[in-house]
């Protein structure tokens, strides 16, 4: 019934709105009895930090989105809630970076707590990302073609390292906050480049061929 | 004049929207005084479930939503104002939405009348989703082939079941407001639930055609 | 260069975000020492009155907006400069909803003044409407059939009782706030109704042509 | 993988958001203790100078980004997080623009901090967009036909004085801030009417051709 041109379009604008709405975590900070703009700004880092990381990572999750989707053929029932589950964690995302950005400066136990929270949302959206992934691939029906063993094997060693980083991450929220926002900010580039090189080589291949 | 493929094209975006504001419902808790940011986060729990809940609610509208259009080939006067009142309740659920965030703790009185307002967008939106279907499938100017006698008595029945327990859990709430909050959200996962299937059945029957 | 179809689409795109954010003017009501939820959110209904006017009054700008360039064939610059600051004023209309949702209950000269800047924004709205429909039926290289000379006098004529009646409603703010507020929901109702008219008789002669 | 359509409806979602997002830093003003509701209306005029500004700067960028996307046929790795690092900054702009609103009257050094920012994020689109532009037009697989060689240098030169007014517009903040925000709306005019030429011209010559 649901065509995928109709799922892609809707997954687009929940994910072009939450990584809009980031913006609205940063607020002109209140100061006054000597505190000048400025210092407050600077007070406020976190917050850009926050900002940034979480924009790379929906901006990520984007791209792969569509590079998940490009084989889709079908639509099925599975494939639908997992990608409601999906949007789910996506639009969350705006609430963890505004607890991250409220309390990383707080340090100890708070700072982690914050952290804590952002890593176990960004690492649900992985987990469903690939339950997303093992849904396209088990079946021709819903993907036109299958990934070859070798594609899939691939995949699977990707997908199951990013997991594991992405639970360190969110273990080593109780070590270092800093740390841990550091580690999402590794990947969320990592990714972000790694996707670019995928496109770039899938554009040389198009003038190769 | 104005095409269905707009109408669609606007309904979605209203609903993608409606459906990512939620998270503006949720944001980080001020706590001090010896009060951790974790335990200021579990306080917020009715948040998380209503968000929850909520999402589901305008998923599975969303799902229907397009169910219903698809017979459409027309777009007439009364189906542009039914459609724009369903948009108004649906881009209202993130107020209901919030008034249960803030209120479900608290218990008593107010708990309840947080869920009657939810309850009552709710039986709203549901109703007037029936008033579209009615009028979609009461005319072939409209409805390019009317359903089948059959189906339109099996889609009454379920319509009025679906109405039935959204009137139910409405008076619910004056008895124990999280049980209505409770039946809510197993309508909202019974509902998911029924249009996966549906969906699985329409990609077999593409599949075996 | 820009086309009619990438114009169309941002403009719905800015017009569904409107409609949508209407609801964030909408906030669970800070009650308590002994005042009900219940009481509360009954204060607040000045706020729904303005919602669900400015719904109207947002939705039935896009119907028109939609009938308005539907003979339009080239976009040029004046064009686009009209409709860029028809959405700057689209846009705005949350704000002066959420004034008037704030003012209305305090009466006396604060009342006037939300419901004239309401009156005002609204105003704004029609006169850059009108000014775009006199400029994409100024010129057939814009609108690729000008309208005939009849329909051209019924149009003037039925935007100049338009913008009376909202240079009216904008008056009428100093007199009584509510009858002003009146004015503009029986408006948005009319003209509702009207599109809703039109838009049937266009699926009536589709169906008997 | 990724096609130049998609791209630009994801960049189009994020440019209309982001635009009918400026609308959140207008809230009704908190008044009382004898002060009308009309002079504190009054005394946000920065918010509504702000408003207008930043609205048309991304409108403009918005018929900028439509027209450097024109000649595009494939996009690549460096394309893709380009303009994924145009969006983040195009996202952020209603954060100064409510910095600027709230801290403009103030004057002083904290109206210069403020404007600093505001200019200082202008700036960095500015230059992303022209990092953008260089790199679309610098190879035949991105655009298909590139510039002529003139057309190149006539739009180096108007990116160069672009720059170096934003620059101007950054340094003069901390001379007068309301002068800076002129200069800031003098460029969003210019643009605005200079993009309106253009889209002209290219109607007449359609016309003509």
């Amino acid at each position: 019934m649901l065509s995928k041109g109709r799922l892609e379009a809707f997954s687009d604008g929940v994910m072009a709105i939450a990584i809009t709405l980031l913006v609205l975590e940063l607020s002109p900070p209140e100061h006054g009895n000597g505190v000048s703009l400025a210092s407050a700004l600077w007070h406020q880092w976190p917050s850009y930090v926050a900002y940034v990381v979480s924009f790379l990572q929906i901006g990520v999750i984007w791209l792969n989105h569509h590079r998940m989707f490009a084989p889709v053929r079908a639509v099925d029932g599975t494939l639908l809630l997992l990608n409601l589950v999906l949007l789910m964690w996506v639009a969350l995302i705006p609430f963890p970076t505004a607890v991250v950005a409220d309390n990383l400066r707080a340090g100890g136990s708070d700072a982690s707590t914050a952290m804590a929270l952002y890593g176990a949302v960004i690492l649900l959206t992985a987990i469903t990302f690939v339950a997303l992934y093992g849904w396209i691939t088990h079946d021709e029906r819903i993907a036109g073609t299958l990934p070859s063993r070798r594609a899939l094997r691939v995949a699977r060693l990707r997908f199951s390292v990013g997991l594991a980083a992405y639970a360190l991450a969110f273990l080593l929220s109780w070590v270092s906050a800093p740390l841990a926002l550091g580690l999402h900010a590794a990947m969320a580039l990592y990714y972000a480049f790694d996707q670019a090189t995928i496109q770039t080589e899938s554009v040389t291949s198009v003038e190769a061929g």
